[in-house]
């Protein structure tokens, strides 16, 4: 039985392109037949690597009648365009997080798949990652009793890395609520499994030179009652992967020697011009993209991870750590072992193919990830208005 | 020269004497003098162990011209009247925390001790643990720039200790915002150094057999634009004081063989009244009350702490520890070790000792326990009613 192959079209060569890359390599249910990128040095590098074709706009990649599925990786800003022309054409559509900037855009994302009969999936997102959905799944088989509280906590350098200007500034879409809460949020959401009801926050913003907020803590209530504390910092002091065993977000071991690493870098950095250059230099086609660790076969030993996560249920407290789940039960203390991941991501390509070839229902569908666009700009009002904001679109 | 003795007097032989009693005993600036309690076996046992006169009650107590300063461990409920009553005898009072369960009760202690020209601090509380003490100097350096986050996470087995009805009732001053906030609140308040200006709450209390919050997380905005992120579950499943070197909260060595000791414990309790009697054999006096422990010198290697505590400044991130402070700076991540404790606790009867015969200001003295008061009320009232509580009762 030959498994059929999704064929991608790719709409953006950036970050999230590379860092989707070894699974798109190693995954043999897809092949990459296209690509779109106004950068000609992506574009050139692509084509080498794939001996496909290439095109400076998505309208063109669209139209090329070899791509079957495209892949959203370009700016946030960019997505609802970018899903509407796919969709026009009849293509699949699977689009980086956060969904879009505002809930007209998602809307309009929804209805424009749904009348191409296309389907509409958005990720990649940590709430994909194997430990969330296997803790998912054990809490689901009700084992431990309710879900009551949780609690998540991720301190990174996210606001030290190399950045678009826009990705600095939040009314176009940067800062940590839209590129981060947009993972914590979305995991939360699957582990609770109740309909978030309220939310209120406080936002981080206090360096000058990175405009935009850089940290969040929030409070987010559940129609069943629990609640979760999501917070967040990007400031880079206090690295919380020292909870996750020293495993990074990408499954990869972190040495103590990469300290400040972000932050020094940063500060050799000119202009706002300069740090889009460095940025793009550092990504797919660029003078620093570093080929081998995406064109070798996947080497780490772990789990991706968005930090870490506390799920308190009657009977015990469950942990998704990178290389399985600490369970504190009433009597006792269990370390259950997850099998190493072959493929980073593969569980992307397992959604995105189910839905195609099976017909399967996706979690990450547009609804979904509507709703968790919702609890990103409850965080932003809320912290603006000084107040809770009761949430509307939950699904 | 001879450095002059707190002559103390102690109303309530409970758990908080117990735990203060390494103190008494190692610090050569304390005598116990006398003591009251209701219960006639810890009273035999205070007349063996110290030679000294006890009461059945506070009136007897305050009465005995040996007393100086009454130390009131006695249950919340008590802490107001027991304070005037030792004010109004003229006696210096160390009350234990929370303060009492009002503000107006905190205005009456306050107004008491005034009007009598006595000393009235609040401890023991974990604000005075070293680390925290001298992170809040390291702060106050200003070598780190100003504090814009904090965040505190304590996780333990609060809720399944063996208690006295009352503190099972919330309305009876139970539950974990008066006990574990009041410590918490405290600590992130000192490191802040700011005035808080509101808080939004969320509580846990999903436990029927435990009628009481067990948990609670809390959003706490300073004048400063600072905000802290308050978290806490008493529920026993993870302990965080895996975060904390493994060392637990009195500043002992923890061991992975106690998992669940107090839940199984509990288990076998049949009734309330079972339960607290238990409590009562557990503590000084009572049948099962471990002597050695109290009797014999300090023997803890480490301080004690109330969790994990980031506190997030411009130019680092700094996280008080069990035997130093951890700095993770712009460039770099150090450990600057303290020296071990030689006397656990004995931060209160320095600024006990020093407020009496050298007239220094007490930190914590009824302005600021008051106010610690209101914050925990105001978690209890914004869980309530669901919306932000605005404080105004701080310094
Ligand atoms: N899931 C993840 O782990 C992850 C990681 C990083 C980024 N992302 C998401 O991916 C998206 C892109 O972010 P990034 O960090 O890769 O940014 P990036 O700047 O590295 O990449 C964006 C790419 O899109 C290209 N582009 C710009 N306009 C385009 C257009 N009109 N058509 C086609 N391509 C265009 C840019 O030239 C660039 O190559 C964002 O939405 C981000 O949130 C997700
Ligand atoms: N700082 C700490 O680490 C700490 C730890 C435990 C308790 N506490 C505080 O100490 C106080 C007592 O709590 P506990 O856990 O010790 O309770 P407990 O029940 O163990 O002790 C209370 C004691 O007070 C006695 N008592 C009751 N009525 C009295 C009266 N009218 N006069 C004199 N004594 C009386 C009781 O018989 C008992 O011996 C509480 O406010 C609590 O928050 C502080």
């Amino acid at each position: 039985m030959n498994t059929p192959t999704l064929r991608l079209g790719v709409a953006g060569l950036g970050r999230a392109f590379s860092l989707m890359l070894p699974t798109f390599l190693n995954d043999s249910r897809v092949q990459l037949v296209a690509a779109s990128d106004p950068r000609p040095e992506a574009r050139a590098r692509f084509e080498r690597d794939f001996a496909a074709p290439t095109y400076s706009d998505v309208d063109a990649l669209v139209a090329n009648p070899d791509v079957q599925v495209v892949y959203i990786a370009s700016p946030h800003q960019l997505h609802a365009e970018h899903t509407r022309i796919a969709a026009a054409h009849g293509k699949h559509v699977l689009v980086e997080k956060p969904m879009a900037l505002s809930l007209d855009e998602c809307d309009s994302m929804i209805q424009a798949c749904k009348a191409s009969g296309v389907t509409l999936l958005i990720g990649h997102c940590h709430s994909f990652d194997t430990p969330y959905l296997r803790t998912h799944e054990l809490i689901s088989g009700g084992e431990f009793g309710s879900v009551r509280m949780v609690h998540a906590l991720n301190y990174t350098d996210y606001l030290f890395r190399p950045r678009r200007p826009e990705e600095l500034s939040t009314q176009d879409g940067g800062g940590a609520v839209f590129s981060q809460a947009a993972h914590q949020v979305d995991i939360v959401r699957m582990l609770v499994g109740a309909r978030p009801v309220r939310l209120r926050s406080a936002l981080g913003r206090w360096n000058t030179s990175r405009p935009t907020e850089g940290a969040y803590s929030a409070l987010l209530w559940f129609a069943s009652g629990a609640y979760a504390s999501l917070n967040y910092s990007g400031y880079a002091h206090f690295d919380s992967d020292e909870w996750m065993d020293w495993v990074g977000e990408m499954g990869n071991p972190k040495s103590a020697q990469d300290y400040g690493a972000a932050r020094k870098k940063l500060a050799a950095i000119a202009s706002p011009a300069a740090e889009a250059t460095l940025k793009a230099a550092g990504t797919y086609g660029g003078s620093a993209y570093a080929r081998a660790a995406a064109q070798t076969a996947f080497a780490e030993p772990s789990h991706q991870h968005f930090g870490s996560l506390i799920v308190s249920c009657d009977h015990a407290d469950l942990r998704p750590m990178p290389n399985g789940i600490l369970i504190y039960g009433d009597t006792g203390r269990e370390f259950r072992a997850l099998p190493a991941p072959v493929i980073p991501r593969f569980e992307v390509i397992d959604e995105l193919h189910g839905a195609i070839y099976n017909d399967r229902p996706c979690l990450h569908d547009g609804a979904w990830a509507k709703a968790t666009l919702e609890i990103c700009l409850a965080m932003l009002k809320s912290d603006d208005h000084a107040e809770d904001v009761l949430l509307n679109n939950q699904v």
